[in-house]
């Protein structure tokens, strides 16, 4: 069974979004089961040559064409199961000849379903934490694959180790009529998007989102509203959009990490997301910064509609 | 400076949710200015026996007394500046001598302000990393310090690190006046809980929500509505708390993770908090479930006030 999201759900219109496949994680420790799944002849398997995705007419591979391309069926990572079948994800070597493309582009293109486009994220970022975590961080030595690739386990200290998801905030400061976006030195020229960055440990995500745009514009900001999240699989972040409302106004960034932070008139952001503002650009999207923005350009300031009744005084 | 929280933000009144130290973290790299903070006489730091606080009259110490005790002050993690100075943490080697006490013992009892139990968070999540992600997870070589503790780095390959913080989505199902709650067996006779579970790579916290508590009840839900976030230091999560929808009321488990899965009515709620029910118990008011069944007692199903402007239809 697949499972469904809501149609005006806000983070499944996110790119990398759309993936309601069941996971069946419940069943990842049962060999017999995983076994009948990699035996079953309407399997398929994503193949990715380090961070691309094979393409070949479709990107899902049955066994005799994944094993001919290099892949190990039996050691693939099982990503779930769709009405067509059980689908996995597996890495295979290099090969210049065969055809490959990255995510970002895939999704600009629309190349994929916005629903396998999802699950190429979650195969990706499962790849790689592979690919970069043969080793026990306690002690050292090679692990092995478990649960059918959800778990990495260390046979000389006991250890297991998850997969990572790195939680990063994105955030919309709204000063009424006014919204606050910053310049990374890689970005097209003229463009601008929302500020971000990693949590650390300790933090809420409202903390968080304060801390980050102090950091990187020295605005001080009050209330939070969370908007929606998007798996973004470069490597494995999930990324928390959110509004905030800010409290002062004197752009002055405590760290070099943007190239330019300003504010942008509400006005401006329809023009900069459609690709028709004379100087400035948005990003598109599939970022999930196009989403806080086409909400904030249609409808305001929605930070202030958090609603009162899930907010309880401090205690304690 | 501190950051301040606005009095009413949910995620501010959970345990550990109260830490608005100021973390400097765009300083971490300027070597003399964290070596200026280790020579600050003001210096304190809060020392952990593994996962244990050291407690004498109040949990911090300087420089002295920190040393008499085996930390070692060059190494200690920065945690960020207070109105009384900077504030680190180290950890020291095994003493049955010496009085510690656990976070969650510490939450419970008050003993600590709500700031600084927050902090105290901090710092065993980062401490608990550094105990446990010595070694390159990509080669296996051994891993030294960076960034006044929020990096570690590999000689060998030259891999970076930084601390892991794992998303968990935590989750109240509502039907109306009713509400879904699981017991697990390490609970305590009668106590129920909101379920729960870790997000997965490629997942939205929507669809987390979704999956969870479809594996832990088989319960189908839809709409998810974001309520609060609370740093748990056990050893490093971010709870997401959320209410959602419940759009079947056939309660079947896919796993066997819960002992019980249950409807309570929406009534039972209050007097489970209070400790007055006759037969069951719910959380303390350290855990965020806590707080998520506080707001349903008190205001009844939030789900259905997710602002309508933040829901946008998908697109692509």
């Amino acid at each position: 069974m697949t499972l469904h999201y809501p149609p005006t759900e806000a983070s499944a219109a996110t790119g990398f979004g759309g993936n309601a496949i069941d996971r069946m994680s419940e069943r990842r420790d049962d060999a017999a089961f995983i076994a009948n799944l990699r035996a079953d002849p309407s399997g398929r398997a994503l193949l990715f040559m380090d961070d691309r995705l094979i393409m070949a007419d479709a990107p899902l591979f049955d066994r005799g064409d994944a094993e001919a391309r290099g892949a190990d069926w039996e050691g693939a990572t099982f990503l779930g199961l769709t009405a067509d079948g059980p689908l996995f994800a597996a890495a295979v070597p290099p090969d210049e000849m065969m055809p490959a493309r990255g995510l970002r582009g895939l999704a600009m293109d629309d190349a994929l379903s916005h629903e396998l486009l999802g699950i190429a994220a979650q195969a990706r970022s499962l790849l790689g934490w592979h690919a970069t975590h043969r080793f026990c961080a306690n002690c050292g030595q090679p692990t092995t694959l478990g649960q059918a690739g959800y778990r990495r386990e260390c046979g000389a200290c006991g250890t297991h180790h998850f997969p990572r998801t790195d939680p990063v905030v994105i955030m919309l400061a709204v000063d009424g009529e006014r919204c606050l976006l910053g310049r990374q030195r890689r970005f097209a020229p003229g463009v601008y998007s929302c500020l971000a960055g990693f949590m650390e440990p300790g933090e809420t995500i409202e903390t968080a989102v304060r801390r980050e745009i102090w950091e990187e514009s020295g605005i001080r900001t009050g209330r939070v509203a969370y908007h929606a999240s998007q798996p973004w699989p470069f490597p494995s972040n999930l990324m928390i959009g959110c509004f905030t409302e800010a409290l002062s106004q004197e752009i002055e960034p405590r760290d070099r990490e943007l190239e330019d932070v300003r504010w942008f008139d509400r006005s401006d952001i329809g023009p900069m997301l459609d690709g028709t503002h004379p100087v400035n650009g948005a990003p598109p999207p599939v970022a999930i910064a196009h989403h806080l923005l086409t909400a904030y350009a249609r409808h305001g300031a929605p930070v202030v509609e958090v609603p009162a009744v899930v907010a309880e005084p401090v205690t304690g």
